[in-house]
């Protein structure tokens, strides 16, 4: 490091900020920045910029979106009254690739976790509120991650909407398709035995 | 992807353009983007373009440095009349992290790779023909990788300086320290054989 130029340096200390990536990384992608040509170097700048400036969330389901309202939120064929509660946006293409969930969506924008001091009023939980009670809403389906944080946060919102009368559900877990049964956890296993279905 | 609002998408697509980076690791580094406050993705695409626009090649070893004449060359107690030629920048750090060479470097940028395309013309050996022919060279240590087009460039300028009378030397090959012999190809360890020293 010492022996690098300062813009570089700090350039890997830019990189070296991204999640997954270390001061190793960070300073061969900080030497690969340098051998791009000018325009490439400033498209890659533009796209930072352009995308933090532009790039909001739906007013309706907080999802990442460059209008108010997402596609998603705006397309008249979706199910409104279905709402599928996710953590990040990421987690909705992940659900839109199975090309089967015609609903909407929610997205809280992190889970609660009182260990990492992010409690029930830093996501995006009075949104989802405020949305249930001004439309019909007939399901909410909580689909956060299977981890102690996912699992407290989908308990407080189920708490929080079941007194409204409306119907919430959870993913189902279970072995994942095409694993081994040797290599499954005990939790899981324990999961895929309690929710078994007559075949 | 089709549900990513188009800059996400632009800037996904910008990051996977970067070595090592597939289009998964890319999407989750701009949803990390926009997670970011305004002023971080500011600094982090100035950093792209500050470290691009100020930072040159060394005018005498084509290191990248901000100023005319990069710190190395510029360092009085380092010893001139010995070049250690490598193909990046990035191999100067690893040698300098060994803080046991005193030399000076000549920086490639490339290997000559004919499957590539890549002619001696189109990497920096004319620089480093001229800095011989105008300062007093003792010592070439040729330090490009051991791989085929290392070797070939290692050759290529071997020839070119043997006859101006220049000693040229080539980093040693062997068994890496800590290294198991079980595990070390046969190449390496024929090396090792071929170079054993008297104990």
């Amino acid at each position: 490091m010492e022996n690098m130029a300062l813009p570089l340096v700090l350039l890997s200390e830019q990189f070296a900020k991204l999640p997954g990536i270390g001061m190793k990384t960070a300073q061969r992608l900080a030497y690969f920045v340098m051998s791009m040509t000018e325009d490439e170097a400033r498209a890659f700048a533009d796209a930072v910029i352009r995308a933090h400036s532009t790039v909001k969330c739906c007013t309706v389901c907080q999802n990442l979106t460059e209008g108010e309202i997402c596609p998603i939120c705006d397309d008249a064929r979706r199910d409104k009254s279905t709402i599928c509660v996710v953590e990040t946006p990421k987690d909705i293409s992940a659900f839109e690739r199975t090309r089967e969930y015609k609903g909407a969506y929610h997205v809280l924008h992190g889970l609660i976790s009182p260990i990492d001091g992010i409690a029930p009023g830093d996501i995006r939980i009075k949104e989802l509120l405020k949305r249930i009670q001004t439309r019909d809403i007939a399901e909410v389906i909580m689909a956060t991650n299977p981890t102690v944080e996912g699992e407290a946060t989908a308990m407080y919102i189920s708490k929080l909407l079941k007194p409204l009368g409306i119907k919430v559900t959870r993913l189902a877990f279970g072995l994942p398709i095409g694993g081994i049964l040797e290599y499954a956890d005990e939790v899981t296993l324990f999961k895929a035995l309690e929710n078994r279905g007559e075949m």
